[in-house]
């Protein structure tokens, strides 16, 4: 895993920019080691879906990660089991198969790397380890049936399987056809006259320097290769002090490299208007707020009402079509609990 | 609201021997001021998965009543907002819509005055008053227009209606065609061996005094009016303490009538099998061990082994049919959140 400096990140904005705006894919790609087939999702759904992979039952992947709305919880950090309270702000999970490294520190290389972790986080869902997860999926016969069906073999139930499961249902959550994806593809009446305005000053700030290709979070890298920003790149603004946009290291605290004090991934402009509030620690309530500290910290500029009017326009034109799903059924469990006594 | 007494519950069960087994009805009874249609059921719906409507965001009605499974949480007392936990067990949501009284002390007559309670307690969804909810949910747009759509008027964003809309969601949330439900019909193969023996056991144990209609939670009664039971009735049996049964009391907390002290809505065998633990406080953790209890504290007999074993397969014949259902998505609300700052 490498982080991109911030001097080869402006070599990369510098050679895409005449790529900036590109339609979303409406396929993600898949590890040649976790192919994708209908059984498995449905598999994936119903973990993604069951508060029984946490330690009391009370937390699912989508108490915070809301598939129902904007892949997040919208709230400035996650609430986990017992009412714990983590660090950092739910990234969303809608569209993240177009992301080349998970978490907002890209500690995670992959989808399947990322599933694995917040089951044992004891903010979150604070399994006690991977094996009490397996053991707790084994003893729901539902499970054991499908794991059989889906991966064969005579151990199905692995953490490595769960998350490969979890991992291909959240391939499928893509989020198509935006204003700006239909615009882009020739519809010039998708887009309000704002949001074209607004498409053209991201380019001309540059804010797409970072926020460019598909998913506007940097381009296509190999799976693993974060695409790190420093935030704040200009400091000794009022918002530091103001959102705390220091006091967490980012990238810094997995690689302990001085280099890496706070760098973060550069996250997704996809449907960025539905998973306020922003940044890291969700400091920042509106989005009109968080554009005004990205044009001061990131480009030293104090942008005007209109400008940050034009690109709120533009960013709200990334909201894509959700699509329709069917709500899982969780494999049962009969004439007793796994999570009734704490 | 009438409570039952002891005698009068013993008069009825006489009067129902014979009809003491009945098929689920399919479709529910609705009340005339509040007529289902296909767009309440889905604002219900969507309102019914929205943690929007706690005070923090992370908790739904369907977090404590889980529709993806045997509509409980499978917990002995659920937990709310900031890791709170409650004082009783969930009771399932899944026909529901049956009851003549809702809640374990029956202090609801219909499920519009149900849906109202949790919205505003303290240790569950946490908001502050009906009126913060109402503004809440007036906040975001696509709930507004769905209001108006099945309300009309001029001010359709209401908190009556708020609990109109998910009541009547919930009078869809019916299991149909248990193995019980097909024998019942003609099917002579629908049910086990050990089943069948469970179902004549039940009848001549005296189970049925209480636990019959065919929501196996006492008689038709009006809305309002409750069948309520004491448990344990026989007192002093070795369970009393072990599961700390009588320290709530019950339909006396509502009444304040001696009375009514230890008095319980007799609650529904469908779906028994999935909405472990049992009992008001959930301290039973298997459903064996609760017919055991029941057969103390109710009827004064030490069930044997082979009774126990039959009536746990005949309570696993009535575990319906969940019918599927397409997954709500969540009106947006954008650049902002409802829920970002405790």
């Amino acid at each position: 895993m490498f982080a991109r400096s911030l001097i080869t990140s402006s070599l990369f904005a510098l050679s895409l920019t005449t790529q900036a705006f590109e339609a979303l894919p409406t396929t993600p790609e898949v590890p040649a080691d976790n192919p994708m087939t209908a059984e498995k999702i449905e598999l994936g759904k119903q973990l993604f879906f069951d508060p029984r992979l946490s330690k009391d039952g009370t937390i699912s992947c989508n108490s915070c990660h809301n598939v129902m709305s904007g892949g997040t919880d919208n709230r400035s950090v996650s609430v986990g089991v017992g009412g714990l309270k983590g660090g950092r702000s739910a990234p969303t999970v809608w569209n993240s198969a177009f992301l080349s490294t998970q978490f907002w520190d890209g500690r995670a290389a992959t989808l399947e790397d990322q599933a694995k972790g917040p089951i044992l986080a004891g903010v979150e869902m604070a399994m006690p380890s991977p094996e009490a997860a397996v053991e707790r999926i084994k003893s729901i016969p539902g499970y054991v049936e499908s794991f059989k069906t889906v991966f064969g073999g005579s151990d199905p139930v692995t953490y490595d399987n769960i998350a490969k499961a979890i991992a291909t249902y959240e391939r499928t959550l893509i989020t198509s056809n935006s204003p700006f994806d239909r615009y882009i593809r020739g519809d010039k009446t998708a887009m309000s006259k704002a949001a074209i305005n607004g498409m053209k000053t991201v380019e001309s700030l540059g804010c797409t320097s970072c926020h460019n290709g598909p998913n506007f979070s940097g381009p296509k890298l190999a799976k693993g290769e974060g695409f790190f920003q420093k935030f704040p790149t200009f400091s000794g603004s009022e918002y530091e002090s103001k959102y705390d946009l220091t006091s967490d290291l980012g990238r810094h605290n997995v690689t302990k490299n001085n280099a890496d004090k706070n760098m973060w991934r550069v996250p997704t402009w996809r449907n960025v208007a539905l998973t306020a509030p922003y940044f890291h620690n969700g400091s920042v309530e509106t989005l009109e707020e968080a554009i005004r500290v990205m044009g001061k910290t990131q480009l030293n500029k104090d942008l005007s009402e209109t400008q940050v009017a034009d690109i709120s326009a533009f960013l709200n034109s990334l909201t894509g079509e959700f699509p329709p799903q069917t709500m899982p059924r969780l494999p049962d469990y009969q004439n007793s609990s796994l999570v009734a006594i704490d």
